[in-house]
């Protein structure tokens, strides 16, 4: 039970299933007198929006958002801020062909198995629509943040075995929205949007990598035990659907680096202690260093798939779950904005702090 | 400010710098009726006790911890548990040379950002010391997890480029404590104990993965929100000193796997459900589906090497560090019980959701 | 900031302004596979409403429940309960007489003290209106505690000097509901009615007392140190609009008593533990132990009066404040239901620990 | 479980049994640089301490604190603040007239109840000696607020049936502490005095109620809603040991007020906003609004007493617990100091919020 909200000062709360009347985040903790542009809310919900792409999952969702509370004449009060997203395609459909069925790699036995009940008409909970709440949310974290100067960019940077540059300072990630797949080399990406292409094709799905960036971050940010600002980034990266893996600053590569290479040295640039390297990926100690906050989370082929699987059902009976309807070949494009959502909710939770 | 405590229901608050009177841990939530073995407490803490071997920092800390409440007749009472190490290595040195200087990639710097100033006799909270507290804590949430069936194992799986078979399953992982690196595999671990003896010799260090089996596991644990078991795990591993990076189940290599690859099949063996590979790394939708959990975390070169440095002092003056006196060529070996007893603790505070 | 949330298991947050378009509440923590009955909820809010009798405020509130998520064919998942109420009376009102003036012992002063805004249509968060998102949770709340065995049951024992019997157990409380200020007692009630008609017509409001009973709770409940239960309830009723103090069990009259009096003899009753008096209320050292839990709560006359009063405006400015519109003359008829929801809160919090 | 925490920002942690090797407290989330004055938190803790004067138990109990971490060079660091009371008087001595015996209106019941385990040589968790924890930390609290201006004075304004003037304004508080009752008028405490003489004598105790003043407190402290400035308040001194009642402003008292009596008018003392009566006790809408904050807390007598009683043992057959030894005639005396310490607790909370 539990574990629906997130955050400590600017505390979010989601609700709503994937087929139920709406779904929606309560905000608890937004600063007063910030101006709550819905329009760039709207503008962020559409980024995550199944049917913008032909690269993306056709699922019709509305996605129009609704502020129901916390705001007055345009501005935030102090009180809980409810934002409110009917869904639309929530016909009562005939599900009998899935509903005791256990789906490969989906939630489904798993939530069985802790509630002893299961919304058989879609993910319930677990599925990726939640994330809708979060990029509404997010987008408001964002409206502060920017404010602050902070700025908060990801991108695309690996569809299965296909990558770009892993140096973000060599790529133009002002590049990152103008095409489908979200990456910022122009090459790179049609790449990987023939091959998600290919994958859709064949009923398949394929994996992929998100990178983040974070910049004009003030230091101080984060604490230096258990709520190090890598362990939170780490932590909303991971709660993201399909996320295995997480990674800030060196990561794994990191490991096979000598002290000597991988200290970041100081200096002093016009006044500002900055450093030479950015290995620590702008957090010491887990604590803000001021200096770029960069992060890659790893996510795997989505579960569904259009082919037929072996599973079984609730009794342990075996049987074939096939694969119909519509499927999102790769999840990476729609988890750009998600991402930039945790991430900025986030850094203005330990703002706030 | 704050951060010091981790769990919801066995809640541990730590204390103490490494270089004050004492360090400790409070936790609140543990289960009454527990038989506490102070043995086992202590002999978890000797794992991750500097000076244990050669390829560690020689560093003398006492280790012996002593319980102030919460256990009456060798049994805990339902009440905080708080267990006490005293700082053993605390005589007043000259700090002088290191007083105003900010050490490359420590804490040094962000910590004064962040406070406004700075324990300069070591790291302070940001010391290593401060897991030891965690270690404490771990060993009792161990010997409640042993009670249930719930088996935690790390081990080292490589270093710096050095690294033993992937796949756990097919490794000895009883070995592991057979060698001073802890890796379970002997032929490699001879290569990496000669390779940190060198990078000591040279003042460097060098990285590591420290990988983790959690075996026994019910299903259930967990949440399909924010609080996924594995976001829980990452943030843990994240929080320890040093890691750079978390993955689990087929982590960043699922990447590049497709759907039909990466689905993890259901079968029933004899009335478990079962899945016939496990690329979920045990979870599924953030909740444990009773398969081993497993999952990876990376650790960058320790900051501290025996070399001279360039860096800046609090004024933004050049300056240069002088390495000398004791290090720590390779983090990972001590990691391991660190490693374990985040786990632990994670596993604990859901099992007690 | 924040404090919109109450509960650790059991966790509700409330959201919405009396003048906004909706109020509601998420629950997060509900276990799963409660039967929800919705007119069980209905019912409860329209003992909270307005205008529901001629001694209560008549201001027109819906209060119309729908369920957004966290239940399927009946019955809670184990996810969010979202309930949305939406507010009917919001048309746009001249507001320019009270917009910049501080109304004497509301929260228009403080609220603009702390957070540099003001809804000057009502109230905003500090409205009665936000009680309506805990009595539905309450209602949920009561379905569950109710499967268990425990009945919580509130009642008006006093209106300004006019008081029934202090000895609940020599009032027969399924009376309660008989008459319309909510006194178990027909004639104290009677007499009770006159009175808040009689300040109605002067405009002018008063205070009174709510009593509540909590009975059939297992021992166990509570905890030892910060925790007690006592102090969770007492915390409970002190967040209600209007309340300005609490005691349980002897309360305020225990000071008098000597410890040869107020101890509470246990016996042996077939089996069970009881003790022969109670005036420990229920709770001892924190803890419920089995016997009827019992407390009372003052609330202070309502601030709005329909009398000219002076006061300030936000320039420091003198000012009248005229009373006119609507008032409440007295709060604890519609505070009964309020004071029980928020029992229940507080009891299935404990439970589910 | 749990429940041994207080506090959101400046968050305490207390643990400890009267009989086992030592109390104490863990305050995780003090301000950097705030002067730690070691003096002034051991006059505090005496100010607690049994054996201070004839009227109060005269257990021994060392109460010599030492500060384990987060203080260095006499500044806080802005790590946690350990801070350790050893206990003395905890020789072996014979329990077995106790061991299996439920004291009457003690937590022995129902801490075996929740717990299936008791610590027979004392009230363990239960016993007033946790309060000497609540001092320590509430006297750093107190450290800075007074650097803010913040003064908080309680005192005994009521024991048995003796009471002194309500209005706080009429008495001089800065007597306080010049009489060992801690009532600050001199008359009245000498007849509270000889009267608990009287009862101590009979072996018997009696019950009272301490009241507190905060002053110099800014505007804007507390919350709307679940979390009022009084609610919070409520809650700290209901944890209080044999603490029964609470009630701020008018308290019960307004109850029997109308609100055109009761409202408290704004005028505007040279360019600060003030109330000219002040029945809302500082507090309007959850929210401070720079008045006094004063409360009353009402405690039941002591269960310990030197009298024979009949009661049950674990097994449910009927015992007499035989009364001897050493016991508290009357709490308030040494209740004032927690009363302060709970409130400088609250209001350093929400005035770091």
């Amino acid at each position: 039970m539990g574990g629906n909200s997130f955050g400590k000062i600017f505390r979010i709360t989601t609700f709503g299933e994937s087929h139920g009347p709406a779904i929606g985040v309560v905000i608890d903790g937004c600063p007063p007198n910030l101006e709550i542009d819905i329009d760039f809310i709207q503008k962020e919900l559409n980024r995550r929006k199944p049917g913008q792409s032909s690269i993306v999952t056709q699922r019709k969702e509305g996605d129009i958002v609704e502020i129901l509370s916390g705001v007055f004449e345009g501005k935030s009060t102090g009180t809980p801020i409810s934002l409110l997203i009917r869904n639309k395609d929530q016909r009562s459909k005939d599900y009998s062909h899935i509903k005791d069925k256990y789906r490969p790699s989906h939630a489904d036995f798993t939530y069985s198995e802790k509630y002893g009940n299961r919304d058989y008409r879609g993910g319930g909970r677990s599925s990726a629509r939640e994330t809708a709440s979060r990029v509404a949310a997010g987008a408001i974290a964002k409206l502060f943040l920017l404010e602050k100067g902070i700025h908060i960019q990801a991108y695309v940077s690996q569809v299965g075995s296909i990558f770009c540059e892993f140096d973000y300072k060599k790529l133009d990630l002002s590049q990152t929205e103008n095409n489908i797949v979200r990456c910022p080399d122009q090459e790179v990406a049609t790449k990987m949007i023939d091959y998600i292409k290919e994958i859709k094709k064949a009923g398949d799905t394929i994996g992929g990598v998100v990178n983040c960036v974070i910049s004009g971050c003030p230091t101080g940010l984060g604490s230096p035990v258990f709520e190090k600002l890598h362990a939170e980034l780490g932590k909303a990266m991971l709660s993201i659907n399909a996320c295995k893996g997480f990674e800030y600053g060196s990561g794994f590569n990191g490991v096979s680096m000598k002290g000597s290479q991988h200290n970041d040295a100081f200096y002093n640039d016009n006044g500002v202690i900055k450093t030479k390297t950015n290995y620590s990926g702008g957090i010491q100690g887990g604590i803000s260093n001021g200096m770029d906050i960069y992060f890659r989370a790893a996510f795997k082929p989505v579960a569904t798939i259009i082919q037929d699987q072996k599973s079984v059902d609730k009794d342990g009976k075996s049987v074939i779950v096939s694969g119909k309807g519509r499927h999102d070949p790769c999840v990476v494009p729609r988890a750009v904005p998600i991402v930039e959502a945790m991430a900025a909710l986030v850094i203005i939770d330990e703002f706030l702090r």
